[in-house]
């Protein structure tokens, strides 16, 4: 039984995308695991301290850190099904990962950060706020101004490469990796998972090939996603 | 024999990262090719006319113009070996490709829009400053305004998600496909093609990741980079 420390607001609302590669990834290796909903403020205790982030995951006597290092954590310990297949989808799931971390999470968090920071336990609020707006150097407030409308469509431009990729999926080839999904699916819901739980109104248009996908990838494992806290059925 | 038009500056330079993809793809087949210098001026009158843009192939009576129509012509036609290797690349490919256009090369242009304006064929010069002006909505100088280090700066961080994919190839794996190159070493070469070919000085500081897998790209195919007019032994 693996332990997977995830980060949860109010209500217990696993919103973190970090957390859900991790959670994806494990899934995907067909792991018995348990959950432990954390705070921001627990991680600083967890397993005797000194992490500096979830997801953390323990598996028997090793503790990992970080969602990439997790994952080759168990591609190296529980190679089949791999999470990659093939070098050339580990070297898109790396390209990918920094692609979504630099371009695409900032453009969303912009649309939703006011409405993720009212769905956190009051506890974590502060911190929320205070580490944010310091990594920003600015308010919370500043950094969701203008028309959500125009946040919107920033965030949607920003996805264009993943729209672009997912442009060519179909039933015969429903997802990035292929016949199955692989970890650069995995990554990509993740992100989407994070507006999913907070964001009280859809991102995506209806008509966006994106979209279509994601429902394919909140059916996988029984519905996994699909059953975790959510404001909109969307993103 | 495939006949390849290819865009060419002065002095028969060849510079059009839309070209090299195709130019790779071909060499990848193994394909024997024929090349045409082409000016932009000269597009218009290509084939019989109607193609917007270079490369255009013909193979037989088949003409193809645009990089990804080639590739997936050319894999379909000349399966062995193949440019992706696993549907999962072929998505990588795709995202890549439209991560490069909208992110990476729009940061490059800033860097040396005047170096390449002043290397066309002196018929390009005014197609070129018209159609990149009304396509900017700016001058070419105002679009490589500022200190060129700050340019070069943006550029290099619009490279990150590429260098970050790049950090783990060794040896072992020194290829973004693995232990050979895909397409999407072909799509991130050629865009780097462009500034090695104009501009007169570095892009890439000499410790960066990129530039030592650059220098394996350039070895492919005994050396058919290498030998390219370059402007830099870089990018």
């Amino acid at each position: 039984m693996i332990l997977l420390y995830d980060l949860a607001g109010a209500g217990d609302r696993r919103f973190s995308s970090n957390c859900w590669r991790t959670r994806f990834a494990l899934a995907h290796k067909g792991l018995a695991i348990e959950t432990r909903a954390t705070r921001f403020i627990d991680i600083p205790a967890l397993e005797g301290g000194g992490y500096p982030t979830v997801p953390i995951i323990r598996d028997g006597d090793d503790v990992i850190v970080d969602s990439w290092r997790i994952a080759t954590f168990l591609e190296a310990r529980y190679p089949a099904p791999s999470l990659f297949d093939h070098p050339g989808v580990e070297a898109f799931a790396r390209q990918l990962q920094s692609w979504l971390v630099t371009a695409v999470s900032p453009a969303l968090l912009k649309v939703f950060v006011l409405d993720l920071h009212a769905r956190l336990d009051p506890a974590d609020q502060t911190y929320f706020r205070q580490s944010r707006e310091r990594r920003f150097e600015m308010t919370l407030e500043q950094l969701a101004d203008g028309p959500r409308e125009t946040r919107i469509a920033a965030a949607r431009t920003a996805l264009g490469p993943l729209r672009e990729a997912l442009a060519d999926t179909s039933a015969q080839r429903p997802f990035l990796g292929g016949v199955r999904p692989l970890y650069p699916d995995y990554l990509a819901a993740a992100a989407l998972m994070w507006p999913r739980a907070v964001s009280p109104g859809p991102l995506l248009s209806v008509d966006d090939p994106i979209l279509r996908w994601f429902e394919r990838m909140l059916d996988l494992f029984d519905g996994l996603a699909r059953r975790a806290h959510k404001e909109w059925d969307g993103p």
